[in-house]
């Protein structure tokens, strides 16, 4: 399994992504998810992957070929996010029938799917999902952020906390204990986290980072998202009528306060 | 679908269903999915159901008719909650045949599910999930929450509440914001929300409540636990080397007090 998750808010857009693949419980390997293209002056791509890994690595090694031959073909050329979209939508709806042709199983699955982000001079930033068919949907000001993968045990928190105006730091936090939830729920999503962050407009190649599992911030995250929700979650009131039931319950308290 | 959780600890049992059932997202219903037997002095049985309508409705009846038949047949006889979750298993595969093979379509899915709960005097109180297959496992003090149907949503908050020591109160205040995070991100999940309340060993009947949406503990419950948890989000450290990038963050702050 893989989780992937992707904010894009009117300060620029954060990518996360976890590295862990497996073929059955007992073949478990780390592998990228997150392949970041330089296309050029003005131009950068960010992709993240899901499903069958050899799909997305074709997908990927075909786009890189591309960009190497300095054609006419793909990222070079694109004119906007959905341009290239189209063309790895493409890809990988050729890398999937290739293979399921050759193969009559059907307990073989070479779907994959895709983020999509980055920035085209000229043209609008943003994040999309490739989906396995080829077709694709943009990230909106109303539904900021995209995920794929096991998205369930994450989604709660993205759902309460990213707005379009949410700041970028708050992003990155809030796609990275989205993460930690994933990771503690599901056994098959793991370190190393890799991140990326992308102010909007400012064309830098952004700060990326490679999370080992005892990476000292992602430790401290944890500690402290798991003591501040333990507080955050006391601090709530009880149900009416249980008093009388199992006796008096501690007192209601409603506020917090960050000292 | 359906999001049903019951949680087992020292001081007790919880119980908390939600109410929606569709055949399609036009054909939307309420039913309730808790189930409660007066099975005589001494023995009470609670029972959570999730998957078709209509098999775990023919189970119900086919115990309630065994209890009104005072035979040696299902709950009156049961001197175990294994015993009891044995025989639902076997009515709910009995069903699930039944219907089965009078429809040759491979879409129809007869398949439901079960909390199991309760109290028989004698014999060990707690929770039991039975399966579509009629096979059952118990709740341990290792991992003392079962859960049924739409269960990912809900479940990143109980993995990191709930342990067997965890006071009944608390017990049920999580299995409720639980079902609320269930609510938000899974629109064929829907209210009016039930739950039951059993303490160990009193033989009471418990508190037992329905919840409309606009209940005014729920709302309540609902804006507290949205507000505690914005505010423990703001309060999480921020990632490191993004000041240079995006400007510096908000003062870091990792400590919370409740006033």
């Amino acid at each position: 399994m893989t989780y992937c998750v992707a904010i894009a808010v009117a300060a620029g857009s954060v990518f996360v992504s976890d590295s862990r693949t497996h073929a059955g419980v007992d073949q478990i390997s780390i592998y990228s998810k997150m392949h970041r293209f330089d296309a050029g002056p003005g131009r950068q791509f960010v992709m993240l992957s899901a499903g069958n890994l050899a799909t997305a690595q074709s997908v990927v090694a075909r786009m890189e070929r591309d960009v190497e031959a300095r054609g006419h073909l793909g990222l070079l050329s694109a004119n906007s996010l959905e341009q290239a979209a189209e063309y790895i939508g493409r890809l990988s709806v050729e890398e999937q029938q290739k293979h399921r042709q050759a193969h009559a199983d059907k307990s073989f699955f070479p779907e994959a799917s895709f983020i999509l982000g980055g920035e085209i001079s000229g043209a609008a930033p943003g994040v999309l999902h490739i989906y396995a068919e080829g077709n694709f949907v943009r990230a909106s000001q109303a539904m900021p952020y995209l995920q794929i993968g096991e998205i369930k045990y994450g989604r709660p928190l993205l759902d309460r906390i990213i707005s379009w105006e949410t700041p970028l730091d708050a992003a990155l936090k809030c796609a990275l204990v989205s993460m930690d939830s994933t990771l503690r729920n599901n056994a098959t999503v793991g370190p190393p986290i890799e991140y990326l962050v992308l102010p909007a407009g400012t064309r830098s190649q952004g700060l990326y980072r490679l999370m080992q599992e005892d990476d000292e911030h992602l430790v401290e995250l944890r500690r402290a998202w798991s003591d501040n929700l333990r507080i955050a979650f006391d601090a709530l009131p009880g149900a009416p009528g249980l008093a009388g039931l199992i006796g008096p319950s501690a007192a209601r308290i409603t506020r917090l306060e960050v000292s």
